[in-house]
């Protein structure tokens, strides 16, 4: 099986970070292939990044499933933890696709009642906020919680980011009756393991969720439903700079 | 007052309905400056069409506001029904934003205790459900409806368009008790006066309706908040083809 | 157009306060009527008063429409908080309704993701929470808080008021994420505008904000659904007290 | 235990049938004092007959509490389906309010999964909906019907009103999946048991699940919080011809 | 009437105590039969031994409706605050069944806008929020409380449970804006009055209020409705220990 | 890794139909251990059934837990489509547990914007939405639809099941616009396939989809927390028939 990691930013070295979450917890067998944006943000934080990070991440799926990852792929995972941009990449591709902020929320909720989410800075809480209202999962979120770190001080070990994101996790469970935790962002990674020996609970990171989701998508043989909002994008004229992301026909 | 009307698609025949549309309702010593996206989809039918407007929609907002438009702009107006871009838009944009779908929504709540929205195509439906139960108006929406008519279509009388959108009124007022109708599509502007005559209830275009709300807002001095997640998108590196869109140091 | 600005409580200097607001925002052409209610309490607060508040506010209607105002109204608007009477007044006009709290709400919900409401007294609390939950708006609210200030201390400089309400937006602001906020009782308005400056966010009036949205509804050509509980009340014989009362047939 | 009914509008048959029915199911010891609103519509339908049924609620509750009943009251019931006035019945009174349309809810919530409820007129829908959304118990309502039967209707045998209720009883059972129906109307309290027969589902008539909640309010002790919204008005100065439902001093 | 009252649990003094609180409440001519589960744990505090109560319950309620309850049982009462095993007692049984959970929030519902319910350790939150939730009372109710005491505790005076209550009562007031409070569990039946002194606000027992509302229910002759999901288990083989607890044919 | 997949009905013949589908689905290495419940009802229609369930269920986890499956076991799956006794059984196990309606759910969440269930009787509807009103996913469900098909109707061949359960499907995509269909009952798990052929949208079978789900969580190192209601159960006494059920001290 192969899995289609794609990081919507523009910043390799977290894509490299990504693809090392991804490959600890895939089955053997199957085959992790990660891209990075080729335009638009070098992080996403906040409405005006997600919405450029569009093109980019798109251009990533159609490449993919065009044929430019040999072989096909079997399905895609988008990591970053807004989930920008997983309708417009659900109607344009044909295997299925997980977002990696859904994917945490899914995995809390099969162990956890009440799940907090930590995350970098307070402009991404009402996206992720708006995020589980759709998907219905705030019903199962104690509070989304903002550490004030920018997502490329993760990169950044001198830069006290895990220390920020420890206390916020301390003050969820303490203040949020949190029974479990779910990490943020796609760069906080490589952080799970340690933070839930440290705090004692559950913590969840959501690129080893999509990968382990989409697994099983592909196990049970499930695709993307092209009955209702996800169906092809009809063949229409693009103009100026993104005339080439014209759909074809279907 | 001057309030500039973003067509976010490419259509230019489209902007100048809408254009019209808006300056029947204007205010006198309002100008509208209506705008046509420099890239992207022809019509906006779907997530796929939605994503790729976006970047021609902040295009057109970031050259108004650079001073593009001479003397300066008091409000936008998003003339897409699905609002395509809004929460972007707000967090670029100095000036007060309102999105055509929204500023329907508002209007008919003034008026009615339950409304139905009657839209183009079923994609569509998801796209304008999500937004409603956003906004938090779904509990006064009695469903959306779609004609099953494409956005071009509106275009050309012979289509048969009318016809089906008046139809398709009829049973949202028969089997939903719908006491308003909202028409789903910037490009049933023309119709609203029509339609109401002819179904006997108060039926809303989007475009009309923003333009005013955008005067109320003015008028009253409000402008959007920057102190949650519509602050101004922060300083950084965005690559590739979108190398451009980089925002500036605040 | 003439707008007609209804005071449903029976304290002239309210009613001066308000028509103030309300001319400082009209457009040009728009001319402000304003009445104060000839029966029933000199302040509306809680429940009590609400229900005695309503007949003067539906004869204030009744009187304005039935050419009490010389060349007829186009809109009300209803200038207490709690939106006293909105229903009824709704099914007795012809012209469209707006209730200042609904316009306070509406128009926050166009420049802000969360907005906080700050009123008078506690028992208020529960109205207003109520009316945000029927409109729907209650999911853009991050919380109604009382500043302890009784409605007729606001006509009093000296009731130390402006200093309650402006801590308790501080309040809002710091420890429930508020990004606008909504003075919650006609009293206010007049502080509006300082406010905002003080504390660096939006702060609404809803006086000023009916006003517009009443224009807003003349300029489009909308008024009130009969099609559904806004149908004009049925001939019937009333008893008593308030046999003048009695609809006409219609 | 004395339970003082009041029938909010001024049509004294009505009040007789009610009283009917609840001294029908009143336990032995408890003594039902019926009393019938002195002014304002001889029925309600819609929001402006339930606006002006209020003073004539509200004096009759007073005058109870007052010494009018001799030997004072242990409750009161507000014997309209639409809860008229209940939110300033429990500021007003002492005693504890029921109101048969939340009497009606309540009871059917514990003997049904869902329950429908049946009404007079379509515009009295969206009041009950309103009030069901309030209570919460929207939840486990199938659906309000409306059966076109004006209220007065009811008290005449030869308008077929009696038809027209079963049959909609019989589409929210068919439709709906309705297990349960209140009846939508104090002027249906004596068709509850022939109907429940006839469609072999428990139909409910809120009067008389508004006498025994009451009476179990009263056995258990519980009196109407005064710690919230429900504290006594305040007291201030009522005009004109109001003025003498002025709360006094507490 | 004959109120067949199961305690859930295996612990006679506990049933003792219930018996009494609800003789205390009913009616003249009202016969209190209690019952202590003969099969399972001495006391409910979770999940687990919610599950475990079950058989025992459901045999005592099959008991007194095969007649070992002589004269037959005119209603159920189940006096765990969980409400475990309502809805399978509710099939099981030809009488209607009350939780004393439900009749604390339908009660509190009639008297206050807003309660809190104050329970024992806070592994039963969750079970209480979710009961609200379905219930649809969540929205009436300003949060779950556990004052940190094993129900047992409650049968020991040295304890001090009564104080952590009562604290925890004073918290839900001050800090929640609670009007009523709530009594969670059983074995405080005996506490309600003397708190409700204490704190000044109604302070409600859950078993007098289960059963005045299963004597309502009688009064009015109303019996759980068979149409839906309460319709009598259906007959087929049961295998094992519980091979006695196989429905018959109906 | 080895998965407990406890089938709680005692019908043995319906657990190897299970386990084969669990098996299909299984990655390579996963070892499916199946156990049939050995008490209470040989099927689990409605809310009795669910009840007389439990004991079985948790005597088999247990069971598997303290070494009666040699080598431990990994994960739980609970292969009845209501998620019976789910949360006792997260109190009860160190292993995580995931039930095959709410793995139905989440995967359908993953690949449509709304999905139906498709259930056998109209029993079960009420215990089905219950449940994803709980977990949140209601949002997502067009609507939950019993085919009234009994649950071991499906061991027959000759029942005409299949074709029942075909023509829900077919009317739940065309009324209710489901893109995906969860398949509502584990004894369903054979049809999946050639139903998402023959209607051309997804169906998806709940025992598969846990299966990969539980294998997920393994893989990501995730159970359930044990930080809130999930705790394990207190020691205690239990009685009677049920005395070997006590939990011991953890």
């Amino acid at each position: 099986m192969r899995i289609h990691l794609v990081n919507p930013n523009t910043t390799r070295s977290m894509t490299d970070k990504i693809a090392a979450a991804a490959r600890a917890v895939a089955a053997p067998g199957t085959d992790i292939v990660a891209a990075t944006s080729s335009m638009g943000p070098a992080s996403i934080e906040g409405y005006y990044d997600d919405a450029l990070a569009l093109p980019g991440l798109l251009a990533a799926i159609a490449e993919a499933e065009a044929g430019g990852v040999a072989g096909g792929v079997d399905a895609h995972v988008i990591a970053c933890f807004d989930d920008t941009g997983l309708d417009a990449a659900r109607a344009l591709a044909r295997a299925p696709v997980v977002g990696i902020g859904e994917a945490g929320f899914h995995l809390a909720s099969l162990i956890a009642h009440r799940f907090a989410v930590v995350t970098t800075l307070s402009r991404s809480v009402a996206v992720i906020e708006a995020n589980l209202q759709r998907y219905g999962l705030d019903r199962r979120c104690s509070g989304v919680r903002a550490s004030d770190v920018a997502v490329l001080e993760l990169e950044d070990p001198a830069s006290g980011a895990r220390e920020r994101i420890s206390a916020e996790i301390g003050r969820a469970i303490a203040q949020d009756r949190a029974e479990a935790i779910v990490l943020g962002c796609a760069g906080m990674a490589d952080l799970a393991r340690a933070l839930a020996r440290e705090h004692g609970v559950p913590v969840i990171d959501g690129v080893a969720g999509a990968v382990t989701l989409a697994e099983a998508l592909v196990r049970v043989g499930l695709a993307t439903s092209k009955a209702g909002p996800y169906a092809p994008p009809r063949a229409k004229a693009y103009a100026g700079r993104l005339a080439d992301f014209a759909p074809p026909g279907n």
